[in-house]
């Protein structure tokens, strides 16, 4: 599982940081998520191919989550892309994208699905044989989700020395890393346990950005691989949360902890910080495992 | 006469390149001339003053001039504006522009006038005391106007010993500047023509982008101080020119040549080619004042 932080500041885009936007790779699958002015240049930047992204899930409409989709379908249009694009966003989302398609008369050439959301508890919007994305309702100014996307449980583990040591045919190997038992030759009934380990865990990865503080989503969360979870604001700017809906290091540590999340990542950083380290020393003081988004920022779990 | 490139490449940002926008500073006037995306960067990365910017010019509302608005007109409410922005371009774009803010629950603060031009000929839309904004319609793929800046003729030029030698008082600088003659107290007539020369010469400025090879504009622009004309293709590709509604390198030229305009100035440059030099290479061989523009290049006049 990949993370490229492609953008993971707050409001606008400025000479050297980025609006909301990242990119995941889980499973072979690329997911971006949000897409705020300038993330197909980031993504240029950062060498993510183009042609690899299928899903774009858009957390909500505010301009520095957003305002990047229109152009960005329109760059996929002028490389000649063919295959379809999934876009996944809140109501309200495909009018803006189609009236400016309309108006500029460049409708594409490779089909583009809109799947708006309106749901307010969380929803399954994707799935197939490996991964599922499930929305998170987060509680913003506007309406808003996060997304948690988690590998599918794989195959159990075949224990190579113990399937040999019994003599097993190759061909049985794909019906006991399902799970089945062996009847050997001689009727001896080897049970599954004995030749597999559990299937290795399953990674998953929660992006919650932008919401005010909220354990409602404490369950669904829970356990998660890695958090990314906004951060707004520093104790000194707490007042602050409330009113806008965002959070702060602190609170958002409390999530993380509360959550018994493996690693927490900070990001959505009010522009007016210079320096982001103090995000992970504030939350430090509740949580242990924490890291700082930045732009260009890859991490691997 | 100042204007700076804040982009002049076509089609689609990239990571050393924007899409089209530049800023005319004339007459304390500082105009906006399309608004590609990442325009607010550019913006600040040439350290133009957000609040100075009054009136916005959209050419044509394909998205490499046009996509960086709504950010550019967000930013402007994030930063606490309240004075009036005024925008002008085709029917379309206040729609374009408040679905944008109303799906983000943005309004601005600041009140936002659209001028939306629909006119298929030369149309006054902005005028004052010191400055006019003429539309220059452009033969383009859609509807697309360029725009002539030009400053109104100033007063007389004061030749100050001559007025000194009749011993004029002060107080009649003003209306002698304005084209008065003077009766001195002897009853003697001093014709303005001996206190004055004719105003300096006013400048200014044809922007056009993005257009196919048409004369139909020359008269209108005719000894423009500068043009700014599109040069998407060079010779080798000219063959794309009509196809995609542009114009060569040496079609901006000849317009330039015909209409014998100060200096030429080549941009929208189509991103295939690596060396922009031989853009003036080419027009060269038809016009001598040729420029190319590159981001982040001032030019003053």
């Amino acid at each position: 599982m990949k993370l490229t932080i492609l953008g993971c500041y707050s409001a606008t885009p400025r000479t050297f940081t980025n609006p909301t936007s990242q990119v995941l790779e889980i499973n072979n699958h690329i997911f971006l998520i949000d897409c705020g002015e300038g993330t197909q240049v980031a993504l240029r930047r950062n060498k993510v191919k183009f042609s690899r992204i299928k899903h774009i899930f858009i957390s909500h409409l505010h301009g520095d989550h957003f305002f990047g989709l229109i152009g960005l379908v329109s760059t996929f249009r002028l490389l000649g892309r063919d295959t379809p694009l999934h876009i996944y966003g809140p109501q309200g989302i495909k009018e803006a994208i189609t009236l400016q398609l309309k108006l500029s008369n460049s409708w594409t050439d490779f089909p583009l699905h809109f799947h708006e959301l309106t749901h307010t508890g969380p929803e399954i919007i994707f799935e197939d044989e490996k991964v599922t994305v499930q929305t998170i309702p987060l509680q913003h100014r506007v309406y808003c989700n996060g997304f948690l996307f988690r590998e599918k449980p794989g195959e159990r583990q075949l224990v190579l020395s113990k399937v040999q040591n019994y003599d097993i045919d190759i061909a049985y190997y794909r019906s006991i890393k399902k799970g089945k038992d062996v009847v050997l030759e001689n009727g001896e009934v080897i049970p599954n346990s004995e030749l597999t380990l559990d299937p290795r865990p399953v990674k998953s990865y929660a992006f919650c950005s932008d919401t005010r503080y909220d354990e409602a989503k404490i369950e669904q969360i829970k356990e998660v691989t890695v958090l990314y979870h906004e951060s707004t604001f520093l104790e000194s700017h707490k007042h602050l949360c409330a009113k806008t809906g965002h959070s702060s290091a602190i609170e958002a540590a409390t999530i993380a902890q509360k959550a018994n999340v493996g690693t927490l990542i900070l990001g959505h950083y009010s522009t007016r910080y210079e320096n982001i380290e103090i995000f992970k020393d504030e939350a430090n003081t509740v949580f242990d495992h924490v890291e700082v988004a930045d732009d260009g920022k890859v991490f691997e779990f």
